[in-house]
């Protein structure tokens, strides 16, 4: 079992960064947070006191349960922040009573008909990458215990259709298993959440979940043909299509659905062919604004390039692509058709004529690239330091972006000083644009006071999300919204609109056991 | 009152097709459905009788009503080919009791809350280019009477942000205005439905129109921003943003709600800038299926092109393009940022390369374009002849294609002389493309029996949407749902997602009163 899930941490058990990586990461500590890095073991299996299951299955459908320790901790916690400081701090007290591994739709159905029933609470987990509190079992006390329901064994790639360019995959299929169903068939899905080794078809699908290509097909909605999704009240299957207009569309109901109206079983999903012809280049600006006119330019060009992300000077700086002194816009064109450089010269001519300076290669960016894929696994270092560390991310329109930005930062810098009495980091990127406006991306690090972790990154997000509300922004872009966004989800989402998700989940989920707290009130 | 549009037919008052558009039609009557043309005169506006209405509103709002015949005849009807027959015959049996034409939203309000409480029906009401039976006050017997609201007083461009390229836009704005408002900021909304002149930004946004692009952005459903809806409950507005992650996205409820729902007063629309470069070119295929092969190869290429509309032999012999040798291949690229040369020579080589004969120029795009606009002005000449003309149009994966159009045309056809006893003509064209499978769209012509004309219309209309939906179509790709549509979209869409659709309709309109017979059961 060399290859099962850390129950604390990012990944498979006995992986994590390297030395190089983490001398990289120490540094940043020692440096900026004036944190005295030290390696600190993340507690044992062992070392975890579960309370016993308040719940049985009957008899007839125990195969498909485990009250095994493991699974228990696994599933009891995704991979926020706040969720990590309470796992290293041995908190299990939300522990899933049973952890559901159904092999078939029909085992799913089986256990939402229990589970209506006895009043027992479901969790959909995929592969438990939530940052939002998203697969805790944070039920509260109107449930007799729940369930986390694992779509693990789902994981299979149903069919493929070579001239539509489609599968069928099954909603517990993982990124790398996916892409290598595809290969043989010379086609990719091309989307590849920062979690993608770590997180489910199934998952994107409910959460949103936001991909590989920074313009265009930016979200995983975009690739949705149709949707298959396991409810308490039967199946819900929509129609394969290219494109329709026969009322609203039902994949958009289930899409961001969060886990809170079914289980994604299987969708068919659109797909590419794999790039042979790539073009791009590096530039760098001053600051953040600067790029922004640049990254606006290009955007509104009609050219589409799968790149066009920017890091800003403090995030170039912390991740070790430069001193701090520049902010970085990565372009990038790709494509299985034809080389595309009169879309390269064109975006090149676009952003220098807005001020970019070319760099000569592209190591910066592939040095920012690295650090990015490894990046999750940083925080399992850093949370027994006591550092707060956590990222936030959203979307606005142009005419805003100057005065949202200023806002949202300067709200975070100030609330890490309230919450923790020295400053701390704030540092943004993009990583989506649109010709309407950007997807900005921000990271905080703070030095916090062990045993206040919590309270003091509440403190933080709170004001954060408060000032990005207020400024104009949405309270996510691709994470989702879990538990941890409800708040402020409820002050973005139109009333009304509310109301009639709820009537949805009353129709689909009468008994309400799927993950509360999330969507619905 | 020049401007005043027909209550029978299309456009406005003293418009119609001209000597040569006609010679052209009556030939093609002639030598296709052997009918002996003549120029019959429309029923005038004296020669309808209507029912008194049977509803009166309270005083206070009594202002914001018309009882007048010509508002009420015109508001009888959209225009849909059993309509433009029952108009012919006289027939306006379901004409509005009353026309609303609020002025604010404050009126629709009031409107609404008074007829949700004297159980009148409220039928919105752009600008009545429905082919679908989606504003006729067909209401059966459980309400007191009927409402058409009229939104032509919502025709404000409220505010442009230049930057974000969008425009805050009033749901009863028609096409040419919202054009006319825009130019000044060198943007256009670049949607442009066949119906473009005579239809509004509400009612686009409604049916889930189709519009100007053949790729990328075909539905208006991309250029929504945001939405604002007044139901009978209050009003539902959803956040301005380029892009959310937030749950299941509340414009999705609304775009495609066809007036079940609530009245869409104004949305946030994205603009593009003006096109400075083009290019092009036209082809020709010996049949459909070699065109869709090139299609095919064009639409998965990355390429994007603004045209790549096909027209079949039929279509293309009827439209008077050519002598029916030739399915034709319209292929364009547009760019308000770059030359397209780099586009277009790629895509004239993988459409050589799947056969395309290149023609020397676009005479054929051209001629086909003019008819193609000028159309709609037909039926008023042809229903008093007897002919039975209509379109329907989907979509289909590319798997199914050849199958699909197979088994529809050949349905088409022979329901066409089951119920006339004579052929007819069976045509198609693409409208739409996209990766996964192409948008076809059909037009049938037949020689009928006056006095039977729409029991006979019911029967070719119900054996190709029965085929349609059979061979895994959509019941329609822009259209929209109505009331026509109803039998095949209740087996089309999951039985699931309609009761959660009627959820939200039992939230926002209690009193059901809101376009019944339209999508909710």
């Amino acid at each position: 079992m060399g290859e099962r899930l850390k129950f604390i941490g990012w990944g498979t058990e006995n992986s994590g960064l390297d030395e190089a990586e983490r001398n990289l990461l120490f540094g940043f500590l020692a440096d900026r947070l004036g944190i005295e890095p030290r390696l600190v073991a993340p507690p044992r299996l062992a070392d975890i006191g579960l309370s016993p299951s308040r719940v049985v299955p009957p008899a007839a459908m125990a195969h498909l349960f485990t009250t095994d320790p493991y699974e228990r901790c696994l599933h009891t916690y995704g991979k926020s922040y706040p969720e990590t400081v309470r796992a290293f701090a041995r908190d299990f007290a939300n522990a899933p009573d049973l952890v559901a591994i159904p092999a078939s739709e029909a085992d799913v159905t089986q256990v939402m008909e229990w589970a209506s029933g006895a009043n027992v609470a479901i969790i959909p987990f995929g592969c438990g990458s939530s940052v939002v509190g998203g697969v805790e079992p944070d039920i509260g006390d109107r449930y007799v215990g729940a369930v986390s329901l694992d779509l693990r064994r789902f994981d299979r790639m149903v069919e493929v259709d070579r001239s539509s360019r489609a599968a069928r995959i099954q909603g517990g299929m993982r990124g790398p298993a996916i892409e290598a169903a595809l290969k043989p068939h010379d086609l990719s899905i091309r989307h590849y959440p920062q979690s993608f080794e770590f997180s489910t078809l199934g998952g994107w699908i409910a959460t949103r979940s936001g991909g590989h290509f920074a313009t265009l097909y930016t979200h995983i909605d975009d690739f949705v043909q149709s949707t298959r999704t396991v409810t308490p009240q039967g199946t819900l299957e929509t129609r394969r299509l290219p494109g329709s207009g026969a009322g609203p569309s039902p994949d958009r109901l289930i899409i961001g659905s969060e886990g809170a109206l079914g289980v994604i079983t299987e969708a068919w999903m659109r797909l590419q062919d794999r790039p042979r012809f790539r073009g791009g280049a590096v530039f760098g600006f001053p600051d953040l604004f600067a790029a922004a006119r640049a990254v606006r330019a290009v955007v509104q060009s009609g050219l589409y390039p799968s790149n066009l992300r920017v890091i800003d000077n403090q995030e170039a700086g912390i991740y070790g692509v430069n001193d701090y002194q520049e902010t970085i816009l990565m372009l990038a064109f790709e494509s299985a058709d034809h080389p595309v450089e009169a879309w390269t010269k064109r975006a090149i001519e676009l952003i220098q004529d807005n001020g970019g300076r070319r760099h000569p290669d592209d190591s910066a960016a592939q040095a920012w690239r690295t650090a990015f894929i490894r990046m999750p696994y940083a925080r399992e270092l850093t949370v027994p330091l006591g550092v707060i560390n956590d990222t936030f991310e959203t979307a606005v329109t142009w005419d805003k972006f100057e005065e949202f930005h200023t806002a949202v930062s300067a709200a975070t810098a100030q609330a890490i000083e309230e919450a923790t009495g020295r400053p701390g980091t704030v540092s943004t990127r993009f990583t989506h644009v649109y010709p309407d406006g950007p997807a900005p991306y921000y990271t905080f690090n703070a030095q916090g006071t062990p045993g206040r972790l919590i309270e003091q990154w509440r403190h933080i997000k709170t004001r954060a999300s408060d000032a990005l509300i207020t400024a104009g922004g949405t309270i996510t872009h691709h994470h989702a919204v879990g538990r941890d966004h409800m708040p402020w989800y409820r002050l973005q989402r139109p009333a009304l609109f509310g109301k009639t998700f709820d009537a949805a989940k009353s129709v689909l989920d009468p008994a309400r056991i799927l993950n509360p707290g999330v969507l619905a009130d």
